[in-house]
């Protein structure tokens, strides 16, 4: 695995290159962990012309889940840490600073989508003479497209997702809470080896249905309700989604079925607009469309998807203002909803990798079945 | 509940106006919640020379627990929000900046810990005349000292997580996974009515006991195990901790009852420390004292430990560095530890409010027994 970090650093030394700044200072955790293996708490890299340093504010803590340093990196561990994350003494992206100005580096590129106003002037002051630019999210485009090993810890997480959602559907519901169900999903996630849960699990129930991440309350499942859940799985890091609409009962009523169906149709459609090339926003369109032809456009929330990864959400974003195109081997969700206030409502929820046709086009990760399921 | 939050708003405007500032914008979530009852996600506190306003990137989400934004503040939502909280589109700061502008203030007090270089930039661009000031970490300084809702809200969470303790230490533990028993203690702490775990909650076995913050791994319980359990509920926003370390079996080892009286007299005569007017770094020492006087000083985190309320760890910090002195109704961890690498540790960590002795001294909110109990 080390030559994987080892290359995603040097991807990234030469766009840094590319763009006049030589040396960088990586400290968003998600990004530290991309490229270094794993994100001890406060750690950051100083990614040099040539050799790269991790620097940690304390003796390593023991990290989550799987998530191992890459032994090529060296580390060094800063004396006398006593502050909190917001605290720059001790802090590892000042240290870095310092030991960058005293190498006669003079010109460092940090993330000031990431350094606080604050952080960014200790650094000013510890290294006067240091010019600081902005590396902008070029980290978070690096990470955009996934190798095939990152894939297949998406794939196993949202197998685990999977698992967890069926072994719910053969318990009983009615009467049950939505915090109950949230924390039973949970557990099961962890049962079949997850990290744990990728996002608070949403669970939602009669009118509270159909509404994006919605907070389990003390509401009880009763027949008649739809019920909305929505999961994933933390993976070695990589964190999947999954999100179903069943009916509780016998037989749902008309409504239900028409609302149901409406917003199947707008996220199959979302889904099979998936290729490579296509604009994000054409695929919000497709399925925006849908719910709209239907009369529920306003209800609609302003994203249709998103991309996942090391975050649940992160780029690309399936929305109306959205720039870009898909590649190829980039996870998404398509999880269009209607929520109708008073009544409930419908999420329909995968997670997918964009495939070139070639391939058999997009891959569904999350293959739960999207039949209206009475429960 | 409403007059509180106006209270604490006019605390912070008068601290401002002394300040020079008569505008003040708060972004920092925690400090939102603090201001305005609850945080919708992205919102941001504008706060005026009479009126204040939230405003908001969406419509409010549902918040979690009972969280609810205080009714006498004015709310105004932002159009077209799709960006993620790195997003400056839709920016609920820089739209505030833009209002604040618009309205003539000439300069703006803003949290330069929490904005970033990159939103701090924003801010300048749409309201170039505007001057920006930092408004430093005032709002973290009135959070300090609790009012007595605040201390009720602890101290029912502290409740709820000694209960969640005692009902684990019913059951058998030999044979169970780290994971399992945390995920369990997480399930009882919302069976009594908690929003959720304060923190990730921590079950450290064999060689992992008395490890700070160790993350649940695979490893079952053991004969002869000590077992460290370190959790806290989240009650209506205000996060406790607890933690406790056991001999598993019917007799402990001369090194484990050596090793848990020394951590036990340190963690008392941190307790004992505990007063209005004594210096936090007073009250490190003593309980460093004691464990440097057993021989195990270096195996001491760098603080012994650190306030609680909105976050899990806020200040007072108990550490050597630390500055400052203790007030009434501040409420505090104490919580020393030894871990011995390769074997295992203690460690004993209470919440207790700071109370003058006239008012009986320190209160204990976490009840549970610190004999050294075998299970």
């Amino acid at each position: 695995m080390s030559e994987v970090y080892a290359n995603r650093r040097n991807r990234l030394r030469d766009r840094c290159s590319a763009s006049g700044s030589a040396t960088a200072l990586i400290s968003r955790p998600v990004n530290v962990r991309y490229l270094a293996g794993a994100a001890p708490r406060g750690a950051v890299l100083l990614l040099g012309r040539e050799e790269d340093l991790l620097l940690s504010p304390g003796p390593p803590d023991p990290q989550p889940g799987a998530d191992r340093l890459d032994e090529a990196l060296r580390v060094q561990t800063l004396p006398g840490r006593t502050g909190g994350p917001n605290a720059t003494g001790g802090d590892a992206a000042v240290a870095a600073a310092d030991l960058a100005a005293d190498q006669g580096v003079d010109s460092l590129a940090v993330e000031e989508h990431h350094l606080t106003v604050s952080r960014h002037r200790a650094l000013r002051s510890v290294a006067p003479r240091l010019r600081l630019d902005d590396v902008g999210g070029i980290v978070e485009q690096l990470r955009l497209v996934k190798d095939e090993e990152e894939i297949s810890l998406l794939r196993v997480g949202a197998e685990i997702a999977d698992q967890a959602l069926g072994e719910l559907l053969e318990s009983i519901l009615v009467g049950r809470t939505e915090r109950h169900l949230a924390l039973e999903l949970e557990r099961r996630l962890v049962d079949h080896g997850a990290d744990g849960p990728a996002f608070t699990t949403s669970v939602a129930t009669g009118p509270h249905s159909g509404r994006r991440g919605h907070r389990p309350t003390d509401r009880r499942v009763e027949e008649g309700d739809f019920l909305t859940v929505c999961l994933g799985a933390a993976y070695h890091g990589y964190r999947c989604e999954i999100g179903r609409t069943f009916v509780i009962g016998t037989s749902p009523a008309d409504w239900q079925i028409e609302l149901y169906d409406l917003v199947f149709a707008a996220q199959r459609a979302g889904r099979e607009a998936l290729a490579p090339g296509v604009a994000c926003r054409d695929v919000d369109r497709v399925a925006r469309q849908v719910i709209d032809s239907g009369g529920h456009g306003d209800a609609l929330p302003q994203m249709t998807g998103h991309g996942v990864g090391l975050e649940i959400e992160e780029d690309p974003q399936l929305a109306p203002t959205a720039m870009g195109k898909l590649d190829a081997c980039v996870p998404v969700t398509v999880e269009p909803g209607v929520h109708l206030p008073g009544r409930g409502g419908v999420r329909i929820d995968d997670t997918l990798v964009v495939r070139p046709e070639a391939d058999g086009g997009p891959e569904l990760l999350t293959i739960t079945t999207k039949e209206l399921l009475a429960l």
